[in-house]
């Protein structure tokens, strides 16, 4: 049976995106390679077996692009208030908080981060589906 | 402490998205919510506490759009020979299988599909960092 078990995305500054990931998702390097040209480097906490794979092109320089497609990475915490107090004190700039209802029952009470790549990170209330 | 629960991705038509999801990696559908304007579908098995969130905008009729910073949804299986046939004998035409080796050592053996959409799937044996 497959299992999944990570997402990848391209960072152009690895020490921003590790140091990123700790402060607002508190994931810390399980492991890295470093290969000639590239380093794989993945983040992880005990939360769930899952992880976030960032690969590092050491000769890119320019900025990667993001299409219409891909959404973002989605994670939920105890107490999405409190969470959302400390990623604004830690200027990391979250949306406001939003809820969403489903034939009029709470479905889901969310915000969002962008990460130093400008890939979003929706952070949700345990809740419901979300937990 | 965040919890990583799922990844979203925009599909242009969900039930080629939830056909592929079944035949090449096992998820089934474990909720939907359909909105006046769009759905949303979570995928899911039994091995991991993480799912693959479908977003279908239903006016959307354009492709989705792909840049160069987003890579892919990895899975592990136990025997990626047999997936590798399996998938091919189903015409989701994967790539040849690879073998990747870090300081002398094997790594990972893998290969990849591409989905309806576009989006890359990489299968990789389970062995070391990736189970």
């Amino acid at each position: 049976m497959t299992k999944l078990i990570h997402s990848m995305i391209r960072v152009l500054d690895p020490d921003l995106s590790i140091d990123f990931y700790k402060t607002a998702l508190n994931l810390d390097v399980a492991q890295r390679f470093d290969f000639d040209g590239f380093s794989l480097i993945y983040l992880r906490n005990s939360e769930n077996d899952f992880e976030l794979e960032l690969t590092h092109n050491h000769d890119q320089d320019e900025p990667y692009t993001h299409g219409s497609g891909y959404g973002h990475l989605a994670v939920c915490v105890d107490d999405l208030a409190d969470v959302h107090r400390r990623v604004t004190a830690a200027n990391l700039k979250p949306t406001e908080m939003k809820a969403m209802s489903y034939n009029g029952q709470p479905m889901a009470r969310f915000f969002f981060l962008t990460d130093p790549d400008g890939y979003k990170i929706e952070f949700l209330e345990r809740f419901g589906r979300f937990q």
